[in-house]
């Protein structure tokens, strides 16, 4: 899978409780050929099963907090992934007792495969190849992180029109170019990079809040997000209940996208009081005027357009 | 909800891991107007609010064994119920290590109502007002349990014409008699139970087998059963691999029911190789001719027809 491309799909997007319209959270991104998956309520595996999940290419498992609604589904999910034929070993993040959560939960089970549980510190929890996961504490009941997800920087595209002109051979020095290196060419003229190379491109940022209120922390790790996806458990006129449970409203969700000026605020993780969440966009969208509703099922393609540009298509996984 | 009558829900009909077919194992039983959930996979909790459950109606949950496809959905239906409002105590049967399992899953979770967790020993298990629950050791790779689901015996129908013709008043004479006391009657008259009330009828008999290999103890336990629900993981082709992994094929399932002499049976806890299940079902017909196949959604209502028939109806509960 190239650079500057993301999935972003939503397995879950209710809280506590499930209801027929919304499943518990979930959520798997797609960046650089790998899957990481945010959070795993209980069904999650259902939900991986359907939107079609390549099961050797899931990288990791960031878990945001151990509430229930977040974790049930992973004893689940991570015998499946070994039934399923996964053999290599699999990393689960998450706050402190992660390990002993899914030891006892495990401990009947079986999986074949390695294991290695992590307990998360606040900075860079993955470093890939392509991309780095840094986890942010944030304000919740119990301890909690938001997921900071970051591709690395893209080179420039080659102008190929250009280097046809100047008289490049397909070669290796074109691949050389590319990797920032000048070269001399066989009738001795010197080609630079920036000759035949546009300027170096934005890895997208993807930023996963989990359950958090309004957190300055995260205003500062979400700076320039080409995604937010933000707890947004509450309508405004639930405001205090929002504070008192450590969630945010919607308008909250959207006071932090407007203060970290990301190009996308996804609303997550509602209540199940609301059937309909026109309420949550209408008061999201006064604030920052970029705000959707994710809805389960829902696929957010991201696409880098240009140096840091976004071009961004919606689908929908069938029932 | 009247005597002889019961509902039984499949919640999911597959084993070890979901498909998009078939569920993980776990059956509700609605009987004398409360409901007993039988195992409850990862997913059970979506289930059930798909069959409409009254929550407050739940009486226990009964796990037949602790591997992960039959318990990795009780922490989460556990944690809804009290979401849902539930207040009243909650027991929850099942082998040696569910409450330190349970203990270890809810240990960050939040179940404000009383939940009576209980290890079973073989015999009665439950024993509420208008039936019993006997758990029978079966042979499976850990410790496993059948349950069976004994209706107490109804009395027998009241025959309102022959009252009438006999000048028995609506009265309190007449429950008198149902209960099985004769009565004198203003006139002198003595009229006796056997007079106006048919012969008692049969309570239900259900019985669930869990996981299990062919077994001598459950052929007995199941003797003269209105329904048996039995593992019937593979197919007889499979017949090493069923031995091995401790489960019966579809034939071996039908043999129990062809010696228990029970009413109805069917097939249960799917391999998830099989996506057409007729095999299974064309080697257990040869067997046992009142075999059927469960499927995920499927409600059978069983009714007591005169001294010990059985009326069936079939629905699908919609998606």
């Amino acid at each position: 899978m190239t650079g500057g491309l993301a999935d972003v799909t939503f397995l879950g997007t209710g809280s506590a409780v499930p209801s027929a319209r919304r499943w518990l959270p979930s959520i798997l991104v797609r960046l650089r050929g790998e899957y990481l998956l945010l959070d795993c309520g209980e069904g999650a595996q259902y939900r991986v099963l359907r939107a079609g999940l390549r099961v050797n290419k899931l990288a990791a498992v960031l878990v945001t907090h151990l509430h229930g609604d977040h974790v049930y589904g992973l004893p689940g999910l991570l015998e499946s992934l070994g039934m399923w034929g996964r053999s290599r070993c699999l990393e689960v993040w998450g706050p402190r007792g992660l390990k002993e959560y899914l030891e006892a939960a495990l401990a009947r089970g079986e999986v074949e495969y390695p294991l290695k549980i992590g307990e998360v510190e606040p900075g860079v929890v993955l470093s890939r190849e392509g991309y780095e996961v840094v986890a942010v504490p944030v304000e919740h009941k119990v301890e909690a992180y938001a997921y900071v997800i970051v591709e690395r920087d893209l080179p420039g595209k080659f102008n190929e029109r250009k280097a046809e002109e100047l008289g490049i051979p397909p070669s290796p020095l074109r691949r050389m170019l590319i990797q920032g290196l000048p070269i001399k060419l066989p009738d001795g003229r010197i080609v630079t990079p920036q000759d035949v190379v546009g300027p170096p491109r934005k890895g997208l940022k993807i930023v996963y809040s989990g359950d958090t209120m309004p957190c300055e922390a995260l205003v500062e790790a979400a700076s320039r997000a080409d995604l937010l996806i933000h707890d947004a458990t509450f309508a405004s006129e639930h405001e205090e209940e929002a504070e008192a449970s450590g969630h945010s409203t919607a308008a909250e969700a959207a006071e932090c996208a407007a203060k970290a000026r990301v190009k996308l605020l996804f609303l997550f993780h509602y209540s199940n009081r609301y059937s309909d969440l026109s309420g949550l966009l209408v008061e999201a969208r006064k604030i920052f005027r970029r705000s959707y509703l994710s809805e389960d099922l829902l696929r957010i393609t991201l696409r880098r357009w240009g140096t840091d540009s976004l071009m961004v298509s919606l689908s929908k996984l069938g029932g």
